[in-house]
């Protein structure tokens, strides 16, 4: 049986973790942009051999236990004790991990929602499955939750699925420009001084945010949190100074990567591709997803 | 301004309501299948007039405010209170008022988010809307939170947007097969002494299901929950089980509405088609809706 479900990239605009000593109820505060690309997961599961086997592999590659902790740990749990045969779980990502588009979240939520589907379970028990691992790891807090909403989604209540609440901001006509740039370690990021402030500007942000809940407030809210908690800073902050020349929506950093996204219209893309091709800089363009992952039984 | 909502038609399969003082904790446990077809709200924004009105109409039939109070109450709320002009807000209902199909909250939900739409607002805000003036006027109890999830939805914590949790069964290759016969006055229902068995069966049948969370298993227990209440008996329980002859799951009760719904096989929807058509029944097909509500500027 194959088993394929796709999850989108999830780009965090600002946040505020919570933490907590039961997974579940851990997650952040926040708001970001779910997109059209993101992370398939393919999972075989095959009977007929004499042990159990699952193995995971990212982009093709073969990849060891302790370099797809979160995976592993959902196959783990999802595939039953007593099951005998051999579990191969696929993941293909449209970014490169580590830049800030959730890809570890996607993993672990599309493992979760392809194993669930394949050995029986829910969609819910599949998405806390997917969070508490995410979480006891720290691949990310509010990814999860977030990827299941979709669209534009603001993080009203901290928590995990069936925990914490999220509300989603009505959009029109607006493409997702990215610019992915480096890696940035959450873990470093939440471990370091900058939390501090990022709990204060981010509550600040938020409460602005839920006063004019529209997707222009929060990339101008998304920017100052990033200026004002200094994670925003040096060349990073030159280019989006470049960029808010040529787009009507202040671009911003993605939270945690070295890199920046902007809310674009379609006139306005041209020039943003030209500049950004004139600095020889990488860039992606995607819609943005307002629907439920998908998983369903893969038959091409 | 023409912006156009699309709800699906939401038929509960068994439940436990949840009364609260406060409406955004009322609610209902339970489970129930979102269809591809329901409710079409066309919310037309005009300034220009002198005066603020607003205008309800069903199936392009205009309707008077205390025969639309949930749609009304819904618009008097997110209207702004200083906004001068027309608004006018069609309804299209593909299935009729009262047989259970979620018609009321389909129309208030379509209504919430159109009007958010247009004037401001977010998801969670307008459903909450639409989910309190539900309850207050006993439109409903699960119908909106149910059609936020979509699919085949699991109510496992009572309680209106942000306050109940849903969740989501998986599944393959159904189509829902329904037989509307006629009203069944929620209202009287609720207030009757079939009440207590409705709480007793209700609750057993939702904890059965999360044992075995599979749409077959839920349209068992539907039907066991729908004989042993006693609301479906009769000519109704008599024409169940000629379709039990044809169907490989068994129909049940459309909750609450005199009618029938059952998950169907491609294979079988020919069997079934005949049978009604030989007892000259009205019946309809439908897909199972596995998305989020819709709504969107409407052009065309």
């Amino acid at each position: 049986m194959l088993v394929r479900a796709f999850i989108p990239a999830h780009i965090t605009a600002f946040f505020v973790p919570a933490f907590h000593d039961d997974p579940l109820k851990a997650g952040s505060l926040g708001a970001g942009i779910n997109l059209s690309k993101g992370t398939n997961v393919f999972a075989s599961i095959e009977t007929g051999t004499l042990e159990r086997h699952i193995h995971v592999a990212f982009n093709g590659e073969s990849v060891k236990r302790e370099n797809a902790a979160i995976t592993y740990s959902v196959a783990d749990e999802l595939v039953p004790g007593d099951f005998i045969g051999e579990v191969e779980i696929w993941q293909y990502f449209d970014f490169p991990n580590g830049y800030g588009f959730g890809n570890s979240a996607g993993g672990a939520l599309g493992t979760a929602l392809s194993l669930s589907y394949a050995f029986g379970g829910t969609w819910l028990r599949a998405a806390q499955t997917a969070h508490k691992h995410e979480v006891i790891n720290r691949g990310g807090l509010g990814d999860v939750i977030a990827q299941l909403a979709g669209g534009i989604e603001v993080r009203v209540k901290a928590g995990g699925p069936g925990y914490g609440v999220v509300d989603n901001l009505f959009f029109e006509d607006y493409k997702v420009l990215v610019v992915p740039l480096g890696r940035l370690s959450t873990k470093e990021v939440l471990d370091g001084d900058v939390i501090k402030s990022i709990e204060i500007e981010g509550r600040k942000a938020l409460e602005n945010l839920l006063k004019e809940p529209r997707p222009e407030r929060m990339m101008a809210l998304a920017r100052g949190f990033a200026e004002k908690t200094g994670l925003l800073s040096g060349e990073l902050l030159e280019l989006a100074r470049e960029l808010d020349r040529v787009l009507s929506n202040p671009p911003s950093m993605i939270m945690l990567g070295r890199g920046l996204f902007a809310l674009v219209r379609d006139k306005e893309l041209e020039n943003a591709k030209n500049l950004l091709a004139d600095l020889n800089l990488p860039y992606d363009v995607a819609e943005i997803y307002a629907e439920r992952p998908k998983v369903g039984r893969w038959v091409g």
